[in-house]
Formats: C-alpha cells, structure tokens, sequence
C-alpha cells in the first residue's frame, strides 16, 4: 500500500482522499483551511487506509515517506503556483508534485520544467467524473515524464473507475499530453450537453412534451447505441421535480449557462492546429448567449420568436422522436471526430506521439463523457490507429440511414425557428466533408482579384497561377 | 510636402509608394533585394514627388530629414523585427517607425515597448484594399501614440481613400489598436467572401445556373443595399472567361482555399473576449475544410452527395434569389454585428475606448469590405457609440421581413443538401439572440447534476443553489 500527499481538499480532493482510503492507501492531508484536514481525516476514520490531518507544510512533508508523491487538487493558476512554490524547497531530489487540477496545459509544461529544474518530478493529471467520480472512480488523464508515472500509477489506478476491469486512468505522453486531453474531454461533453439541451428544447418547444415526457425518451434511448452517462443524467433532471414549488426542477432552472474555460480552450487549441471545432465552438457560443439574458429579453420584445415561413409542416410526434434520436448519435458520432481530429493534430504538431485507442479505453467509464460508442470507438483505433471514424466499418452500422435524420431534424427545426447551432454544425461538418467540389473556387477567384494572392487550375494542379482580372 | 522613408517594396510597398509621389511627397526607397529600389525609383520618374532609390541602410537613413518617419511593409513576424534592428541603432531619438504590414496586434504592442525603450515612436497600421487600393487610394487603420500618428497623418491621408472627402485613414487608439482593428476587417471579410461563396454554390448546384447568370445576379444585387466592393467582384469574376479554355474562369479554379491567419486569429480574439464570433468561425472553418481536398474526395466516394429526405421542393428560381440576396443582407448585418461586438469588448477590455463610428467610416472606401451598409453602420454609431445594430432604427428598414427569408434559404439549403454554414451561423446568431426562454436550463441541471456546479431558479434570481438530485 501506498503513502502519497493531498493538498487541496474541498468537494473533489477529500472525495478523492477517501477513495485512495477504502482502496487501503494511507494519505497525508493538508489545506489552505488549518481546521478541514483534521475533519476530512476524522471523517474517514473507518476507511481501510489512513488519513492524516496536517496544518503545517512541514509536518505535511516530514509524514511522508521518501521519495514523496504529493497530489495537489486546488485551482489551477495562481493557488497552484502557490502551492507549488511552497512545496519546492521542503522537497527532496526525486519528489513528485502531481497535479490534478483543471490547468492549461501550456502551463502544465512551465511546470514540468520548473519541477524538474528543481530536482523534482511532475505530473500534469486531468480528472473527470465530478465529486462522485472522484469518490467512487474518476477517469484520469496523465502527462509528464514516464517515470513520475510509475511512480503514483498503482494507488491512481486502484482509485480509477474501471471497464470490465481495466483501469481508466493512464500516462498518454509527456510535458502537458494529460491537461491537453482532460481539456478535449471536456470540449467534447460541451458539445454533448448542448446537443442534449438542443433536443429538448425541440421537444419542449415544437412537441410541448412535459419535462418528463421528455426524460422518458431519454430513459429509452439511454438503452440503444446512446447509451452514456449524460443521456442518463439528463433523463434523471428532466423528471425530478422541485421540492419546493412542487413544478418540474427543468421549469424552475434558469436558462444562463455558466463555463469555466476548457471548452473555450479547445475550440482557440483546435483553431490554432486548424482542426475542425465547429460543433464546440456552437456549444460554447450557446452558453456565450445564454449568458446575455437582459439583451436576449429586449431582442425577444423587438423582434419576437421566429414564425414559420416556408409553412412548414412539422413531422408527427413520434417521428421526431426517431429523428432527432438518430440526429443525436451521428452528431455524437461527429463531435468524438472532431475531438479526435484536434489530439491527433495536437500529438503530430507538439511531438506527443498520443495513442487515440488508449485514451478512448479511457473514457469508457469514470468520466462524464462516457458511453458506449467509445468502446466502438476505442476498438477502431486498435485497429488502425489513424482511422478516419466516419470512414471506420465499426460506424457503418450507425450512421448509415441515420446521416439523413440528422439532416431532415435541422432543417425542420431551422423551418421552425428551433435553435439546434450544434446539430447544425454536425450536419455541416459531414456534409461539407463529402462534397468533392466545394464553393472555395469562388473564394480563391475573389482573392486572387483583389490580393493577387493566386490559384490553382482544375487543369495543372500545384501551379499557382492569376486570374485575367485585369486583362 | 513630407519626405518619408519606405522599406519593403514588393507589390503593396512599390504601388504606395508611387501613391505618395503621386500626391506630392518625396519617398525614400528600401529593399532586401538591392537593385529593386533603383527599379521602383526609375519607373516613377514622371510623378509629382520624388522617389529616392537607396541600397544601403546607412544612406537610406542619411537620405531622410529628421524627424524621420519610416514606413516598413515587410511581411510580419521574423523579417519585420529584422528590419526594426536593422534601423534602430541608425535612428535618432524621435524618429518614427511606422509598421504598415498585417502584424499581430500582441506582437504590435512589444515592438512599440521595444521602440519607446530606444527612445524611438512606433505605429502599428493596417492596410486594406489589395495593391490596387495601396496604388490609389487605401483604408488605412492606425494604432500607436497620438503624437507619431500627428507625425504622418497628413501624407498618409493624402495618400488614402476618400469617402465624400473623408480620408479612409485614422488613428484608432494606442498599442496594437490599429492591428487589431485590421485583423477584424479582415474577420469580417472572411465572413463576407464565405457567404457570397455559399450562395453561389446554391445557385451553382440547386438551380444548375452558369457563373455568368449568378455573375448578373451579383450585378444586379450591386445596385442596392447590399452594394459592396465584394459582390462587385464576385459579380466580375463570375462572368470572366479562362483565355486558354473559354469557358467560365471560376469552373477551371480548384475549390481549395488558402489563409493568411487574420480570420483565424479573430475568431480566437473573440473567443478570448467571449464574443459572438460564429459566422468567421463557419468562414474560417469552410476554408479548413476545403484545404482536405483529399480526404473529401474519400469520403464523397464512401457517402455521396446529400439527397433530399424530406421530399423538399426547392421554391422557383426568382424566388430563390430573391431569398437569397435578401438572406445575404441580413447575413451580412450580422457579420458587422459580430465584428463590431468583438472591437467593443476589445475596447472595453484593453482600455482602447475606440471609437466605431469612426472606425466604421474608415470602412466606407478603400477597404476589401467597404460596402453602402458601412454608412448606416456610422451613423448608427454616430447617433448611440453603445448601440446594438440589430436594435438600431438604421437596420429596421433592412431586417424588416427579411430575417423570415434568411431562414427560409437556411432551411431550404439545409434540406436539400446543401452547405450554407455561415448563413446558419447568421440566422442562429439572430435567433438565438431573440429567444427570451433558451435551454441552457438544461446545460445547468446536467452541470449542477454532475459536479454541483449550482444554477439560479427562476424565482430567486441571483441565488446560487443545488437541484434535488440526491434527496
């Protein structure tokens, strides 16, 4: 068994303390708060392993057996630093500072130079399954050095949530690999919920299906190739009601999303490698609106709700239903390869070398994207590592007849004035993939008449010629 | 008249030259390849002002009276920071160096650290309107501090374009303002060329029309309010002839576009500033996605072109374009929207305090997006610096009943197939912004379900609260 250091025990570290505790790990605890170690170790008192309350960096560093791992679960940027900073000169050659918070990957690897500088190792670790992951089984996501891994992998990995025994908690390459992968993880559930909150707005709004009759159709498709932890909690919010006001609680929320960065972060990484990031980017521009609700308010009073203009008529009930259920997967199915698409950019442009089936193995179980189209998806990857999803047999079965659904939801919701940014993009990005010959000749010939910035020819490809603008 | 110097004389810098001789002044000339100055220097012989060929670096700075102003259009980066430590040692305190290429505003802003710190002024400019705008008349956009641009003001505006005597050339605000200010031109222009190539493909591919018939399409559209400098050409370059082939120019151009950077880097700005940036984003992202040729045609070879499962009729040609260009309208107001709430949070978060309605009356002439539209836009400005275009009184007359036809040629394109992502990007940015009820209720519940993030309630505003999900 082993002995590491926690500091940083709010919701997530103390969860997570408890849960390295029953898997029979001693830990030694400290926080920013003097009094909340001595509770969350008094708290845990009949786990297998022991926790130990701390006050003091120095007694936190000395209860530790050498060489020392150290776990850090604080904010990631300046709190971190801090902590880091402390931490530096009470440590030995050969410590390990592992962090695992939310950071920025680029300044995961100022870290790991700053560490190792010093001596010391670190570790940048994404987690993801929120509180009751980390209390049960996060996913986690490492980078750093291979040996600072080995170091902290058998406690992390008995800790992990597991699929069908095999641990989802692993190294996938060097210097910021495992931040820059939490942060794609994250990318791709933002799609994912705004996908989610498009439908049922579809239902609520075009359907007037009840909170939960809609939590109902995700009850049932949480049963098909769906199947995933956000289906499921969102069939779960659907149908619980306020204790309160006694309505539905999806009636009572307030429709002003908040973000913390990482699905920002992944549209701007994914833009600076040139991958397609179209559907993030819509989820993440949808919460941007969300939160302009005073602006929303004076447009709506100006302008009102669109109308229906083509007279449009809208496809039965259950009709929608099976539409928009098929929409949802082949745009699952499209956000993973977009996702995929900025780590694979990402480990040929920063030299990472990422093996995409092991990070899909990952993300079977523990965190919140998890679902079991990763496990088709982890399975193509094994099979040839630079698949193209949307080309894979493995996604034959899903997609094919089901393109047409996704295409048929958002042009009926866009007939009706339904917002769906997200499936939209979905579509577009199949869609503008498989059209040989694209509209880019206009754009060329424009710039070419105004920039002189030159062209190909159908004719003699890899030529730059001008056009006879001027002539 | 003003004596300035000019480094980097390629297509833009010998064609500027020229426009300042033209206009009286004396230039003097400097180029990495030795014998182009003398070359410049002797084809303007017959202009108003002098052009003075020099080869070294010493002379060139010799040659001009101080305070000396030097312009440098040089390509950005690594050559441009070459040619400031090239000249700084040769300058005087005081001197003037005026950077007139598309820099990156961040990078901008060090160089003028960087001069400041060696006594020296510095400018960072955009330039707008190809060669042929930098030979007669140029949008010029200046950022930097008030007393060197009081330094050049009068040849450079001499030497730009002219909206109703109005000089297309201003100075905008310190630092790296007037790059950042070219960059969303170009953001915008990004925008702008994608639009008109989306409508083109759906007159190309959904009512088989010639590129000269779109071309009159252009044409005619040129003699309303969607009159632009772009559509003027779009119009041109529809109707061209290939000389070796005859057939239309744009039928022989390969569809695969190329980028310089700007539209990508506004896209990042805004997102940085949590802007609204959706419509550059589907133009950046189509670009993208036109570059994969390639893989474009495999996946057409696998999948096909869409098909129409809706059984959708396509409505008659004339009513196609009339939806069309008065989606394109709306679009197109969207697209300054967007700009302008990118340059406004800028502002606000650089402490720029611009000025858009100046900004937009530079826009009126000179520039690749300058367009009738760019008047209103000023004037709304002029009247309310804070106004919301899409409420302004200005644009009641072009969005009145023509947002229903955007979305009509949404929904249309959609169902039959085709790729109009930045019209959708436009029609949601609109759409999304009138609805008073969302559904980022649900993105809340699912956050708050699975990492108790909080929301607010409908009916205690301001509180942050968990849902019921573990009673």
């Amino acid at each position: 068994m082993a002995h590491l250091g926690l500091i940083g025990i709010g919701v997530m570290g103390s969860a997570f303390a408890q849960n390295l505790a029953d898997n029979g790990h001693t830990v030694s605890l400290m926080d920013r708060d003097p009094a909340r170690a001595a509770e969350v170790a008094a708290e845990g008192a009949d786990l297998a392993g022991e926790l130990i309350g701390c006050t003091e960096a120095e007694d936190f560093v000395a209860s530790l057996p050498q060489p020392r791992s150290v776990i850090v679960l604080v904010p990631s940027g300046k709190p971190l630093d801090a902590v880091i900073d402390t931490l530096i000169p009470l440590l030995a050659p050969g410590d390990l500072i592992a962090d695992l918070g939310n950071s920025y990957y680029k300044e995961t690897e100022l870290r790991v130079e700053k560490c190792e500088a010093a001596g010391l190792m670190f570790l940048g670790m994404g987690i993801s399954g929120g509180a009751e992951g980390a209390r049960h089984g996060p996913a986690i996501m490492a980078g750093g050095s291979r040996a600072s891994w080995d170091r902290v992998k058998g406690p992390l990995q008995d800790a992990s949530a597991k699929f069908e025994d095999d641990p989802c908690c692993d190294w996938y390459g060097p210097g910021g690999a495992g931040h820059f992968i939490k942060m794609l993880h994250n990318g791709i559930e933002y799609a994912d919920m705004q996908m989610i909150a498009e439908v049922y707005g579809v239902f609520r709004d075009a359907y007037q299906m009840s909170p939960a009759e809609i939590g109902d159709v995700f009850e049932a498709w949480n049963d098909g190739p769906l199947s995933s932890y956000l289906i499921e909690i969102a069939s779960e919010v659907s149908k619980a009601n306020d204790p309160e006001t006694g309505k539905a609680m999806l009636d009572i929320i307030l429709d002003r999303a908040g973000q913390k960065g990482t699905g920002r972060w992944s549209v701007i990484e994914g833009l600076h490698l040139g991958a397609p990031v179209s559907m993030m980017q819509a989820a993440v521009e949808a919460r941007n609106v969300s939160a302009l609700k005073d602006d929303r308010a004076a447009r709506a009073a100006r302008w009102g709700a669109a109308g229906n203009p083509l007279a449009f008529e809208a496809v039965p009930k259950a009709r929608a239903i099976q539409i928009l259920g098929d929409a949802l997967l082949v745009a699952k199915i499209c956000a993973y390869d977009q996702g995929f698409g900025v780590l694979r950019r990402a480990s040929e442009a920063f030299g990472w070398d990422l093996d995409l089936a092991a990070i899909s193995r990952g993300w079977r179980a523990g965190c919140i994207i998890r679902s079991v189209l990763l496990d088709d998806i982890s399975t193509a990857f094994e099979e040839a590592p630079n698949t193209d999803l949307v080309m894979s047999p493995h996604f034959e079965q899903y997609l094919s007849g089901r393109v047409e659904a996704l295409q048929s939801g958002v042009a009926m919701c866009t007939a009706l004035g339904l917002e769906v940014p997200t499936l939209y993009a979905a579509f577009s990005s199949f869609n503008a993939m498989r059209l040989e010959t694209g509209t880019a000749n206009m754009i060329q010939a424009l710039r070419d008449r105004f920039g002189a910035h030159t062209f190909e020819r159908i004719d003699r490809p890899g030529e730059s010629v001008n056009g006879p603008w001027h002539e």
